[in-house]
């Protein structure tokens, strides 16, 4: 039977130990057909998505990414596909946006189709991480990233080893909503 | 029966006619709850919502942000109920984001975070409209938003008097999306 939206949200985890097993290819399109219908400022569509799953390129991609000061997120070397969330930023949504609002709506967009994509993988009993910390740098010069196109955040996708039983604590409702005035 | 998460990906639009008709106090608990849960760099849960619903409120914060330039968005002046969409920034993951790879997560985790919002309220029969282009200096100033909240979006809410029945045309996966190699 499907996950009702609840249980997909209710079971997502940040997963960090994924099993050798490959993902089949019918699944990552799924997801990014999940993020390609996601909403934009002026639909303006900034996400560009880069998956790398051929095995030999995602082990240079992934030595580039998770060496040095960026060991902290090593645990992504091990997943099976790494999805590249780069953005497009030649819109006038996104120059506008940041002179007069003072805000990149670009990364609100990469933020909205990003998550459909996590949320469509946990249906289809995937595991993923949203990560920002790594070799933009390094990773950019490997694969021949163009210019034009910002690397945002790298998503590690596979089949999770092991998933956390709990989520980590999250902020009462209290502590981050309230109505008609602000309570803190 | 439930939807799937692909029929509420699918069905939702930007909703900019909606009926008169109040939203239930249950229902909007339940899009924070649904966003509440979201993931977010180092768990930082920086997004705070303020949901307008009070109907004179409203009416104020609606003319102060929706007047002059702002006034594409007017629309939003029918919608019984705003979210506006905060973020606080104190937080280790954003000054060091921000420093060290360039982005500001913040905005990636309230863009992941108000999208639940957005689809549990699709689920529950509600029309959202994403706005970024509003008179946010003016609407601080009359809800005396304290400067550590930085006000980065505003959801209209409400029941759709009407529905777009076509989603605005995407860009097709070809355009979005690559396998190990960027294409354009």
């Amino acid at each position: 039977m499907a996950m009702t939206l609840d249980e997909i949200i209710q079971r997502r985890r940040s997963i960090r130990r994924y099993l050798p097993q490959p993902v089949e290819k019918e699944k990552i399109l799924a997801c990014l057909e999940a993020a390609r219908l996601a909403p934009s400022a002026e639909n303006s569509q900034p996400w560009r998505f880069l998956v790398i799953d051929d095995p030999e390129l995602k082990a240079k991609v992934s030595e580039k990414a998770f060496s040095g000061i960026y060991s902290t997120c090593r645990f992504a070397v091990q997943a099976p596909v790494l999805v590249l969330l780069m953005a497009k930023l030649d819109f006038l949504a996104n120059r506008l946006g940041r002179l007069v609002q003072g805000t990149q709506f670009y990364l609100l967009d990469l933020g909205i189709a990003g998550e459909h994509f996590v949320l469509k993988a946990e249906e289809l009993g995937l595991g993923t991480c949203w990560i920002g910390w790594f070799n933009a740098r390094a990773v950019r010069k490997l694969l021949r990233i163009p210019k034009k196109y910002r690397l945002v955040a790298i998503f590690s996708v596979g089949y999770p080893e092991k998933r956390p039983t709990q989520k980590q604590v999250r902020k009462s409702l209290e502590e981050i909503a309230w109505f008609n005035q602000v309570r803190d």
